[in-house]
C-alpha cells in the first residue's frame, strides 16, 4: 500500500488516522536546478526523503504542493529564472497552515514538516507556530536543515576538501548525484556543468545583481557527480530523518519496511 | 519532450517562452472520491485532461499545487471526511495569483486555466483577474465548466436517462471511468458502491449536516463504471479544450501531436 | 412592524432574538443591467424576494450592503461598465463573514443567505464557512441559485423555446419583467433593446474582450418584459424560498403573513 | 433625475463621469440609536445631509454599503447592542477603497467622502490614501468631522448651555431632531428618553464595561427633540457640505437645484 | 530598577506579572516636528509621558516600538516630509495587537494604551478590541486623548487667547515647551520658527496638497515655547494619566515613587 | 551630529538624501536573554553595530522598532518567556516592508538591512523583495548573520574549543561580552549563569517543549564573559559591516569617521 496520502483513498486515511500514524510534509520547491536537473527537483527530493526516511514507521506523506517560498539568489538563482515559481511569503505559510490545520481537523496528532529548500526555513516554522503552537494534544516536529546529517566521509567523498557550503550546493553534486540515484532518466547529464557564481557574498542583494547569479543557475560542481554517490547521500540523509522519528515517535515504528 | 513544466529544466522553459507557448494551469483538488478512488483524483484529471486537450498545441502544463478550495458537501462531501485537504477562499486565490504572475514575470502571454473541482469556480476567475486583468498584452482563458462539452451521446451511454447533475457526479459513473482508462492500479472497484445523499439539496448548510453527506463519500452510481467509458468521455473532454485552444490560440498549433 | 433590520430600533431587535426569528441576508450587487434598468437591480431583487418569500416567517431581513462580488463579463457585463462597483473576493468574504459574526455574536442562531448574482457564489459559501462552521449551535442556510425553482411553464412563458442560459438572463426578460412588477418607476422600457454577446463563450477571457460583452450590457432581451411576467416569476421564486424556510425552520412560521 | 447612483443606469452614470461630475460617498453605520430610533440612523443621514449639501452641484452620491466601523461604547454603545452591524478596521477600510477604485476607473476625477459616525475618522482617511495619494490627476475630499459646522445659534438652540460633547450627541436631540424632520414615521417618540452613562470617560475600557454604556443606548436627551429642531441642525450642517463643494469644485455648481 | 520593559531581565517581568502589576504601552509616531525638533518627538513624548505618569505605580513601560500610523497633512504634515516614516493602518492594528496578545499570554491581566499622536486614534482602539474584547479576565484602557487633560489656567499661559486646536498644535508651544523641559540638547530653538498652514481646512484633501502643508512643517508659533511651559504642561498632563490609573488601577499604586 | 534618523530633524534627513547618504536599517528583536542581560539586547546591539560599523560612512541609522519575528526556541527560548515580545511573521514583513517604502518614497536610494535576531532571516529578505525587488534606480543590502564575520582567533579567545554552534549563542559569552562591554550598567553579572538546553537538538518541536528550553533562558556559558572579548568581538563584527559598505557603496566613505 502507498504512503502517499494523495494516493489513498478516504478510508484509508481514516485507518491511518486511527491508528494514530505520522504524518510527513515534504516542503520543496519549483526552482531552477541548472541546465540538466528538473524544475521540481527540490519537491521530488523532498518527497522521496521523507518517504525513504519513514519507510519503518506508521507512516503518511502529505505531498500535495510543489511550490516553495521564492527562489533567493545565493542559494537558488532567484526568482528570475525561466520556471522557478515561488510563493510570497505570506502565502506559502497560508498554504502550510491550513494543511496542517486539515490534518489536526482530521485526527492527526503526530506530524512532521520536512524542507527540502533552504528559503522555507522560519516560513515553515511559522506556518506550524500558527497551525498548532496552542494544541497541547499535538506533537509537530520541525525539520529544517536535513543536509547537515552527512558524516564526514560522506562530505569528503562528495567535496574533497572544496565543501562550498550549503547554499552553493544547488544542483551541484549532492542534488545532482541523488537525482542520477533516483531519477535518472530526467537527468540531463551531457548538458551539466561546473559553474561558479561571479562574485562571492555573505550578503544579499534586491534587486538581484548579475554579480550574485550564475550564467547557468548552477553554483558549483555538477558534472562530478554520479549515482553512487547519489545513493550514498540519499541513504544518510534518509537515515537521519529515520533517526529524528525513532526519537520523537519510537511506538510508531513497524515491525517490517514497506516495500512500495 | 515533456509537457510537463517541472519536469522540464529551465533553459527549455525559456525556449518555450520565446517560442510563445501556451502555459495551462490545471486547477484540481484532494477531496475524497469515494471508498475506490484516490485523494488526488481531480487534480490528476485536472492534469491529465490539460495534457491531452493540449498534445496538439505548443503548450506547457504547469500542474504544481494539487490543492483546491475547500470541498463543500453537496459537490464532494464537504472537509470532514479524511485527507480531504482545501484551501481557503483567500489562500487559494493567492496561490494561483502568484503562479500566473510568476509565469507573466518569466515572459509567457498566453495562458489557460483549467478547473476540475467545482468548488474552484469564481476563486481561480478571481486570481485570474488580480494577476492580469491590467495587462493589455496577455491573454487569460479560464475554462471553469469543461464537463459540459459531453455529446448527448455520451451522456445517454453513461447515465442513460438518470443524470443526476454534475454536482452529483463526484466519485460516480464518469470520474471512476476515467481513472479505470487512465491509472486502473488506483482504483480499487472491488470497493466501489452506488449511493446517493440522504436528502436532496438546493441548498447548502453550514455546519455540514448529516443529511448532505452520503457515508461512503459518492453521491451516485460509481459500479456502472468501466474503462471503455472512460476513454469516450475522456477524449471528449479533451477535445472540448483543444476546441478553446484552436479558437483562441490557432496558430499555436504543431504540425504533429506529441508523444509522452 | 418592518422586517428590515436597519429599519428596527435595537429593542425590536432583541426581541426578534428572544423569538429566535430567522435571520435573512440578501446579497445582490451594484451592476449595470442594460440602458433601461438602475444599477441596483441585482440588490433590490435580492432584499425584495427575501422579504416576500419569508413575509409568513418570523425573519428579519438584514440588507445593509449593495455591494456583490466584481461583475464577470459573461453574466454581467465585467467591471468596466461605469457604476458598476464590485469587491474583490476576499473583501466581499469579510464583509459577509463580520455580519453573520455580529449576528450571532447577538444570539441570532437561525440564518440564511440569500444570493442573487451568480458572481457571489462560492464566495458567499466561504464568508459561512469561515463564520459558522465550528458554531454547531447555529444553522445557517446558504441559498446560492435562486433562479432554478422555476416551473416549465413559467420558463415557457417566459422564453419560449429560447431560453439562453441563466448567465445570459442579465437585464433580460426575467429581471426586467421582476422590476416592471415591482419598481416600474426605475424601469425606462422606452431605452429597453434586444441585444446578444458578439460571441457565445463557454470560458472566460481576462482582461475582458470586447468580444465577450455586448455594447448595451443587456446580453438578451429585455423589450419583451411585461409586468405580469414579472409577477409571476417573482411570486415563484419567492415561493421557492418559503419552502427552503417550510423545510428547515418549520417551527418559525407565523399564524398570518405580515403586511407591510 | 435621481442624484443616486444605484438608482442611475450606467449611461447616465457614463454621461456624469463626461460632465465630470462630483461623486460623493456617505459613510455612515448600521448601529443601535436607542428605544426610538432606527438602526440606519447614520447611514440615512449621511445619505441625506449628501443629496442635500450637493443639491445646486452636478453630483452623483453613492450610497451603497451601510455598514461602518464598528461602534464604541462612548460614543454609539459599542458592538455589544443587538442589531448594532460594524465592520472592522481592515474591512471597512477595503470596503471604501475598492469602492473608490471602482469610481477612478470608470473615470470619476473628483470625490469626496463624507463621514457621519465618529467611529469611522481615521479609517475612511486611510481608504482614501490607499486608493488615491498617488493619483495626481484626481482630487479626493475627506470630510470626517460634519457637525464642527453648527452655529453658536443653533447649538444654544439645541443644548442651552448643556452641550455634552459630540460624543454623546448619539441618539440625541439633534440626530432624533432630523429624524423627525425627514422621516418622522420611523422615529417613536413614545420610546424616547433621556439617558446618561453611568459614569463620565475621557478614555475607553476594553472589553467594554458597563460603567460606560446607558440601558437604553441614549447617552443625552432625546425627548427634548422636535422636528423644527431638525430642519434647522439638517438645513446648517447640508450647508456646511455646500460650503465645502463651493470652495473645491466651484465649476461644478448646477445653474438651478435638482427638486428630487 | 527601571520602570522601562525592554530594559528589564525576564525575571524581572515576570516579577511584576506576579505582583499583578500594569504594562503601559506608549503609542506615539516617527513624525517631523519642524526644523527644530527631532523626528522621534511624538515617540519620546509618548514614553515620557507613559513614565512619569505612572511612577507612583507598579507598572512596566512597553515601549518598544516609535511607529505610529501616517502622518495626516492637518496634525503632522503628511508622509511627504523626509523621515516620516508611519505604518498603514492595517499594519499598525497588527503590531499593537500581537504587542497586547504577547503581554496578554504572559500573563498581564492590566494594560494601558497610551496614544501621543492623533493619527494613531480609532486604530489603536481597534488593536485593543482585537486582542482583548472577548478576554473577560483582563481590563484594557485606551487613551487616545490625553491633551485634554490641561487646565484653563495653563491653556492660557500657554497660548493666551489664540488656541488653534490640537490639530494645529504641532511642533508648536506645546511640544516644544515640553522637548526643552526634558530633552533640550535636541532641541534646536535657534532654527524653530512660527509658521501657519497657508489654508484653513476642516477637511482632507488626498493626494496631499500644498494648501495644507507649511514649509516648515511648524503649524504653530514654536519660538513663544519655554522648558517653564514644558514643565508645567508636562507635569499636568502625567497628572491626568495618574488619575486614570488612580481610577482604574487603585491598588497598584505604590507606597512611594520610583526614582529612575 | 547624530547618525540615527529618529533624532534627525526633518531638515537634516533631506539634506542625508540629497547627498545620496545609506540607510541603515538594524532589526532586533525584545527577547529574553537569561537572568542577567536586558530584553532588549538583540535590538541594542543591532544599533550599536550599525552605527560603529558605519562610522565612517555617510550613513543614517534608522533604528524605530525593536520587534523581531517571535524568538525559536532553540536560538531565543522561544515565545514562553515573559517579556519576549515578537511578531509574526506577516506583520514583522509588513513593517520592514512599509519602512523602506518610506524611504525609498523619500529619496533614499542606498539601503541596508541589518539583522541580529536569526529568527529575522528570510522574512527580512522577504520585506526587502516586495519593497524593492522591482526598483532598478535603487540598491538594498541585505545582512542576515553578521557574526559569521568572526576571525580564527576571536573565536578560539570566545570559545576555546568549545563552540556551541551560533544557535546557542544566545546571552552566552559574546552577547554578554559586547553588553559589558558597551552598556555595563545594564549587565546583572552577579545573576548570570552556565546553562545547557535539556537535550541537543536538530529539529523544533511545536508547541514548544520543556526538553528544548533551559530554565534560564541561558543556552551555553555566561560567566565567562568579560568587556575585553566583547570590545573584541564587537569591533570584528562591525567592521565586517564596514568591509560590506566599502564592496558596495565605496563613494559614500567620509573624509573622517563621525564622533557621535
Amino acid at each position: 500500500m502507498t504512503q502517499l496520502l494523495d494516493q489513498m483513498t478516504w478510508p484509508e486515511v481514516k485507518s491511518a488516522i486511527d491508528r494514530n500514524a505520522i504524518a510527513l510534509i515534504p516542503l520543496g520547491a519549483v526552482e531552477q536546478h541548472g541546465p540538466h536537473l528538473p524544475l521540481d527537483t527540490d519537491a521530488f527530493l523532498a518527497r522521496e526523503l521523507a518517504l525513504a526516511g519513514s519507510s519503518n514507521y506508521d507512516a503518511v506523506v502529505v505531498s500535495v504542493c510543489s511550490l516553495g517560498y521564492r527562489s533567493r539568489p545565493l542559494s537558488g538563482g532567484g526568482s528570475g529564472f525561466p520556471g522557478t515559481l515561488g510563493l510570497s511569503g505570506a502565502t506559502f505559510i497560508a498554504v502550510v497552515r491550513e494543511v496542517i490545520e486539515a490534518l489536526l481537523n482530521h485526527g492527526f496528532r503526530r506530524l512532521l514538516l520536512y524542507v527540502w529548500h533552504m528559503e522555507n526555513q522560519n516560513f515553515a516554522y511559522e506556518a506550524a507556530y500558527l497551525a498548532a503552537a496552542h494544541r497541547h494534544d499535538v506533537q509537530l516536529v520541525v525539520v529544517e536543515s536535513p543536509f547537515d546529517a552527512l558524516s564526514d566521509e560522506t562530505m569528503a567523498a562528495l567535496y574533497g576538501s572544496e565543501f562550498p557550503g550549503w547554499e552553493a550546493e544547488h544542483a551541484g553534486i549532492m542534488e545532482t548525484s541523488m537525482m542520477l540515484h533516483l531519477r535518472p532518466d530526467t537527468v540531463h547529464m551531457d548538458r551539466a556543468v561546473d559553474d561558479r557564481l561571479p562574485e562571492a557574498f555573505t550578503y544579499d542583494l534586491v534587486p538581484t545583481s548579475e554579480r550574485m547569479v550564475s550564467a547557468s543557475g548552477v553554483m558549483w560542481d555538477a558534472t562530478k557527480s554520479d549515482p553512487k554517490k547519489g545513493k550514498r547521500v540519499f541513504g544518510e540523509i534518509a537515515s537521519a530523518l529515520t533517526a529524528v522519528l525513532d526519537r520523537e515517535f519510537p511506538d510508531a515504528r513497524r515491525a517490517s519496511a514497506l516495500t512500495s
